[in-house]
């Protein structure tokens, strides 16, 4: 389901892949995948990147996370019958968030939708946020083969604080 | 969201009524309600019915069931713009399971769907069926206003064998 | 997405299998896969097999279809993670509709549910049913390999009557 | 299902509110109310207003909108047994496109997410954005009650250039 891409000018950019299957319950009476799908897709390859980048030999668990925010741009409709690819990445990580942004192509490399999302480090226990683990730092940058810290007084999203 | 039917002919029927908001979600690329979402209306409206007939004052949580069977006879198209009532009752109650069938209108008391469910009573610790509790099969029957006790040599649903 | 089976044992039941990509959104509070999600895997399977059987060289369009009745038995849960198989035959076909089962697995070949379809061939210009095809009759027939009509006095499912 | 909001405080931030009913179907395994789920109440709030504001008198038909940007701040988590308002208004109305914002709530006027969103005006004969009309322009700003023409060098989100 995720491979790393082979595409050296795409390789600097996007180093996680995941293939969406296209259902036809993703469709709505105007005939293309609705809006709402888009934060399907991305909540899957969203899951399938910090399990194959933190977990890779670890079955499915709750991580430590709850999602703050997340932007989407739509692009072109997505039809059914069509094969969605959405390649994810880390761009910044904070003291106790971290943003990935996502881009989602289907047929020819035709882009759909471009996502921004922002995750907190959450402790459920002591219900409130926690420091990003410093293992997580280093193995996001490695995956990512470049520094992701980020100046903690740019806030990662609107409403986001730290 | 749920009342006691005061239509005398039907009261007979259907005791219990759940009124379902459509979401353009609910929708496909043929323009009508999807037929997976006349499963997710049953599911509210069970629910629904559980915790009004057995739990009337506690909030929700989960209950000692799975649903083994679900059939669903679709009569008529659902349009986005209309609302669904969802009326339901229990049928027959076995030995571990117990049936409901559920009566679903739009419109102008419009048939959309006739649907059938059987519950298994699930005791998740021991991780197997266990005997409906006989609190359930008093208070049901009472809110039924019938008898619902069944022979157990006839089978829920095929492939149920209590 | 879609095989015809390799293994002898099976390929006398199924000859069609569509392979479903469980995403996180399938899941509930319950922590598996919720039911209605069965609708719509089983959804893509037979909108897979009526592609692959009767228009293997044209994309998706709407055929002359409606979903009348469709019947699940839930064997096991499904857990995010797993990938599901949808195996799918036509079974029986009367004058003016016909019957499909499918089997879902999961894992190592896990029977999760057992599913029982019946559509109407469906003349929406006239907004009634319609005699299937002739042509539908024989390449489903072919392709499955078996005679396929049925004594049209006995019914598709409850309430169906051709 | 929609009204005015009779509370002074709130009337000149949003007039417009839309109940959402929470499905057991909205959950996913971490026990919440999914993600994307906040997308669809959000759509369900647009269109709303969209026909309340806009077509008071007439039936649900696709209007030349398409949905540019979405952008969700997630504030607390949504739990199953909940109604969730969503209140709409149109914050800004560029050349071809106007802003949206939602406040979406939960229990005792619990803030759940804040929403942002772009609708595009949009020719689908043409297959190109269109100017906004003027009678939607006029009928938005009365019922708002405040000016909202926007300078059209600002854009409306990342991304969206008029």
């Amino acid at each position: 389901m995720t491979t790393q891409s082979d595409d050296p000018a795409r390789a600097v950019d996007f180093r996680h892949r995941t293939s969406l299957q296209v259902r036809f319950r993703d469709t709505d009476a105007f005939g293309h995948v609705n809006n709402a799908v888009f934060a399907s897709y991305t909540e899957l390859a969203r899951i399938r990147y910090l399990l194959d980048v933190l977990r890779p030999d670890r079955p499915f668990d709750r991580m430590p996370l709850i999602l703050a925010h997340l932007a989407i741009d739509f692009r072109s409709p997505i039809l059914f019958g069509e094969e969605v690819l959405v390649e994810t990445r880390v761009d910044r990580i904070g003291r106790t968030s971290f943003a990935m942004s996502h881009r989602m192509t289907a047929g020819e490399d035709r882009v759909v939708g471009e996502v921004a999302s922002v995750l907190v480090a959450y402790d459920y226990e002591a219900a409130g946020p926690m420091p990003v683990p410093d293992a997580w730092r280093a193995t996001f940058a490695a995956f990512e083969g470049r520094p992701l810290d980020t100046d903690s007084s740019r806030p990662m999203a609107a409403g986001t604080t730290t």
